[in-house]
């Protein structure tokens, strides 16, 4: 029997409690959070503010009442302060917890600009149900929006505002959208994404945002730019990106790592040997490279809460974490994008590093037999290593779900680091419906060999 | 340069001929076919039939013309009677044709069963383009169908039948549809395809024709079955499945395998080092048991047809054929049903033989966050082996794409020999619109681990 201490109530927090529990019933597990709620699904926030889920209380997994019934007390609102190691002692709320494990499940915070004015009314960002629900209210009463950061949930959000009937002006550092792509991908991205928005987007790239104009109420008037721009909208939504939470465990002296976020290892171990953390507040490793990364996803937060409840309430057997390839995906009307692993422009960056001689192939054909009704295009490009032949990344765009069927297995291929041989030897199931009988994986896969031997 | 003989004109020696061809312009390359097309699409006939696809010709990928164009003359009607392997020779349509290398491409024919009147009027099998329009003309003119056989291509035609108003009577010498899939996983299958047919369908299980009756003038009017049953309609589709052509190579001393398909090792070679087969004459080595199998499908002739022709062409290169998953999909209505690997049922089969403790775990759950709209159920099982923890075969069936997205997901693990942690550490894109936080694959991957850990 143990005492295992979870500081969290996200995906990461959750997982983590409930999986120690139930691996040894006789386990005493408390969990921890500053929020006034747990278990809810941030991704679901866009969908909700565009109106696909209409009740913001679905976006609840899972109540505190479900893990009271399951035998773990959780305690809303109260703030992780200080944590004791050498003791096993933890500061919440003023009170001295004690614990013979600690899981770490602190969670992520909003990039804010740091810049004047940036806390008006009406400047929000989207972190919270409590968030999703004031930015909805004030869209069903606006017109237009300034709208921060071009990545997944700025498109997401695109997408929500323009069905709602606003014009969306986008302010985004880089020169383009989707910038985790390749550049010249993101382009075929972003060419799509404004050509659907029509007028109703106004883009404003590589600026930055040098302050934020009110007026005498407080409330968000305008947007300066350094390019000095002035930007107006009825409000002001910042997607800013997140960052991890780790003041807390950065002053109780637990390593941070060179992403900023708190050092694990394979098990989910901090440098404290019975401290674990996961979840968006912690690094991992890159599957393809072994190099630390930082990327604050529901799924990886899952798998690593499970990683560390496991090593937590085992002393004899262990469990590993392999590591994240960093898939990502999203929809913006009837199109679909998505990634997987690296971009060549991550493995020109990794090469002196890792040993790698970076090549890609980019294909465009038809989802389907071509003799199919609802035929539609596929771009897929696929990046490998011109030396061992091996597979590093995939990135695609086409309709609906045929770009998630094909990333989700080259995702699978880069678990196993598969060789662009492999790939073209993928047998994948295979019916007009769903594929041409040459599928696009195995097109680029082609492509890529050619390469590879020339 | 060389002269490289390929006959047929169906998936595997159109791209057998182009490919040998394209690898080296300077090789005279033949395409002879017993056929007066090449290069059209089979899988495509039911939904000829069906009416998504309008015209007959659109499932003709190439014309004659198009191989002409590259420089490969092909000759139609053209039947190959006898290879003599020590000469070098084939003797096509009388004639004497001599070759350095020869591709056999022979395709597979329709089973018929051996009954009485089984060639009478309005008995349809299911091979060609002109199968596809007269199936198609009579359906148009008919109420009712007798079809025998209740795997995919039966499953589709059923689809096709009930759509343009038939009543299907459905006879399978099996004692269910999908017996390819385990048995209780088929009994949902079909659960799912009888109440989707409502009262359209009458099948009958276990029971094999041993007569037809006909009219006076040899026209098609009951089937009589073993147990007695006679079964009218208006016209009846064998979909029986098929067997390899191997009558020529077999009386010319090229190697017949063990299920009676031409040998071939991974290269595609038969027995003569000069003579090479491939598609759906050749039997094929499971990538899992590396025991040979049978199975006729378009993507897998395409990659024997590649294979073949590399190394027809280069006498320093050689390329191996990896081997088949027997990856196969299907659509019914809304339905996707598909597998590949193995199941359960095989891996038993199979178990002395490679050493196998086959375990299995199925789950359902919902294909996308819950609170998205147009959520579907998704019912997945993956077999694994319990001593090395290796992922042998998945089985599933959902709506739609979403089973696709998921099957192809696992035939690539399949092809990595990928575990069962393998598979719960799969970094899987992830988006409410696609998928839950926790894919169905890693729901039963965490069911399978369990079942491993006892």
């Amino acid at each position: 029997m143990k005492k295992i201490v979870v500081i969290g109530g996200g995906a990461a927090g959750a997982k983590a409690a409930s999986k120690a529990k139930r691996l040894e019933p006789e386990n005493h597990v408390e969990l921890y959070t500053n929020e006034d709620k747990i278990a809810y699904s941030l991704c679901g926030l866009p969908y909700y503010i565009e109106g696909s889920v209409d009740d913001i209380n679905k976006l609840i997994v899972r109540t505190p009442q479900d893990f009271i019934d399951k035998g773990i007390p959780v305690f809303l609102n109260h703030e992780a302060q200080e944590i004791f190691p050498e003791k096993n002692c933890i500061l919440i709320n003023g009170n001295h917890i004690f614990y013979d494990e600690l899981i770490l499940a602190l969670g992520a915070k909003v990039n804010v600009p740091k810049v004047e004015n940036v806390h008006a009314n009406n400047i929000f960002t989207l972190r919270s149900l409590d968030d999703g629900v004031n930015i909805k209210n004030k869209m069903l009463q606006s017109k237009s929006v300034l709208l921060v950061g071009g990545g997944y949930i700025g498109i997401e959000l695109t997408e929500a505002f323009i069905k709602n009937g606003l014009d969306v002006k986008l302010i985004e550092s880089k020169d383009r959208l989707a910038s985790d792509f390749d550049d010249d991908f993101s382009k075929i991205i972003q060419d799509i994404i404004i050509s659907k928005c029509d007028t109703h987007i106004e883009p404003y790239f590589s600026r930055k945002i040098v302050k934020f104009e009110v007026d005498e109420k407080n409330n968000f008037k305008s947007a300066i730019t350094d390019k000095g721009d002035e930007i107006f909208a009825d409000f002001c939504v910042l997607a800013t990106g997140a960052s991890p939470n780790v003041e807390v465990a950065k002053k109780s002296g637990i390593h941070i790592g060179s992403t900023g976020a708190i050092y694990v290892d394979t098990k989910m171990r901090t440098n404290y040997k019975n401290i674990y953390a996961c979840g968006d507040c912690t690094e991992a490793y890159c599957i393809i490279t072994r190099i630390p990364t930082y990327i604050g996803l529901g799924t990886i937060a899952n798998k690593e809460g499970r990683v560390a409840a496991i090593n937590a309430t085992s002393d004899e057997y262990f469990e590993n974490f392999d590591g994240v390839l960093k898939s990502t995906i999203t929809r913006f009307f009837d199109y679909t994008i998505s990634k997987t692993g690296l971009t060549y422009k991550d493995a020109i960056n990794y090469q002196d590093r890792i040993n790698l001689v970076p090549i890609y192939a980019t294909i465009t054909k038809k989802d389907k037999a071509s003799y199919m009704p609802n035929v539609n295009d596929i771009t897929i490009r696929i990046v490998a290593d011109k030396r061992s032949g091996e597979i590093l990344g995939a990135q695609g765009i086409g309709c609906k779900d045929n770009i998630s069927q094909r990333i989700n297995t080259i995702a699978s291929a880069l678990k196993s680091r598969a060789t662009v041989d492999d790939l073209l030897h993928l047998d994948l199931p295979y019916a007009p419906p769903f594929s041409g009988s040459i599928d696009p994986i195995l097109t680029a896969a082609y492509k890529l060999k050619e390469k590879l031997n020339k």
